[in-house]
């Protein structure tokens, strides 16, 4: 699992500050994770092989998370794109992305589906063999998901070398893999956990912002490997994150350590700070295991 | 006046080439010309004291004209702006701006006024004591104007020590300005040429994009001192241009030649092409005094 920050920054976009926009590579997947404006020259930037982007998630319509789409998606069709691709967001966000597509007359030469949201409850939005992704229903000034990114857990891992020497037929593989004891060719019972390793830990990737102080999410993210939680403001600032629907560091780090999640990243910074290592000091106080997002950074997991 | 090119490629922007912006600076104003995505990063970026812009020129619908323009709206609205807003552009703009704007529920604090065109004769947009604007109707895949910047002729300076010799009194000095001939103090006639300078020639600033070759514009942009003209492509591609309806640099130059403009800068290359002096060479062919725009190039005429 690969985590790619493109933006990291809220509100006004500066030269050198992007707003949000993350790349998440997990099982083959390329998923685009809001698209603040200026994302399509941030994914070039960074070298990333955006073609291969099928899913894009939009957390909520404000627009340091989704004025770069109508661009994205116009580059697409510029670029002869084939492929399918899935737009997911908050209800209106279709009637928006057409409008603006039939005033250019730039209909789409690929398909492009909406998936629009409108639930308050967490959904499975997106499900296939090797993962899964849920919306984390968030607290903001308008409608607001974050998203869980979960591994399925894999099939167990043969021992060859021990399954051949305990004389198994070939014809049983995979239904070791699927966990079974199984008689091997004298007829003799084997059991699974002789002749299987266990698959690695399933991860996952939980993406919260933006968003209020709101425990109501842990029992979601609970055990996440990476939880992405905004801290557009420092504690000294906890009355302008009320006012404006955001949280601090130290209520990130309180939601990391409630939910007992592996990493907690920080992100959707305030201009008003000098340096962004405010941020973790004041998050290190609560929980011990904090990264600080910046614009081109990815994390590996 | 001077011009300001934040972005002068064409179609799908990169990590170093922007799609089409430009701020014009004439007689006090800062008019933004287009607004491709990511021209507030420019703008930032090329330290514009962007927030005296009061008019914003757009000249299509394509998103690399456009899609820069949400997020300057809602950049101006998070900066506090109260100072009237214009903009003039295809009809249609007002319903995607205003969508997007309540979909992020971001209504403006400022007064924003749309002045939709639809119009396809040249039209005066906007007028003032000193300046005035026209649209060039252009030709491409759809509904696009070109602008035109014109300086209004200025009074004619008084020269005050000749008026002062000539023993004139002080409460003709606005008349003379005006270019009357005036009686002084002994009731003499004192011709107006004997006691002002000629004032400055007004200058003009012709922008064309996107447009097919159109020598219909060329009695309206007769005499410019400067033309924007795109020159998407180069002779070698005609083709491409006429199938998309964008012009080559020949054409360009044919067009500054027939109109007999003072300097033409071409712009709204291709990326296919790598060096730009390419399309200089090729205008250079048929008309003397051409220009290159690049991205944060000034122009000072």
């Amino acid at each position: 699992m690969k985590l790619t920050i493109l933006g990291c920054h809220s509100a006004t976009p500066t030269a050198s500050t992007h707003p949000t926009a993350q790349i998440l590579e997990i099982k083959g997947h390329l998923f685009l994770i809001d698209c603040g404006e200026g994302t399509q020259m941030q994914l070039r930037k960074y070298r990333v092989n955006f073609s291969r982007i099928r899913h894009i998630f939009i957390s909520h319509l404000h627009g340091d998370h989704f004025f770069g789409l109508p661009g994205l998606i116009s580059t697409f069709l510029l670029l002869g794109r084939e492929a399918e691709l899935h737009i997911y967001g908050p209800k209106g966000i279709k009637q928006a992305i057409l409008l603006l597509l039939k005033l250019g007359k730039a209909y789409t030469n690929y398909p492009l589906y909406f998936h629009e949201l409108e639930e308050n409850t967490p959904q499975v939005i997106y499900e296939d063999d090797k993962v899964t992704v849920e919306t984390i229903p968030l607290k903001h000034r308008v409608y607001t998901n974050g998203f869980l990114f979960k591994e399925k857990l894999e099939d167990r891992k043969l021992d060859v070398n021990a399954a051949r020497n305990l004389n198994i037929d070939l014809s049983y593989y995979n239904k070791i893999k699927q966990g079974f004891d199984v008689k091997n060719k004298d007829g003799k019972l084997i059991s699974n956990k002789d002749i299987t390793f266990d698959p690695p830990a399933p991860k996952s990737y939980a993406f919260c912002s933006d968003t209020e102080y709101n425990p109501e999410m842990v029992p979601q993210i609970e055990g996440a490997t990476v939880l992405y939680h905004e801290s557009t403001f420092l504690d000294e600032h906890y009355h302008l994150a009320e006012k404006t629907k955001h949280s601090t560091a130290k209520e990130a780090a309180v939601i990391a350590r409630k939910g007992e999640v592996g990493t907690l990243i920080l992100g959707h910074y305030s201009g008003r700070y000098g340096k962004l290592e405010l941020f973790r000091k004041e998050a290190l106080e609560i929980f011990d295991n904090v990264e600080l997002a910046e614009d081109g950074k990815s994390f590996q997991f």
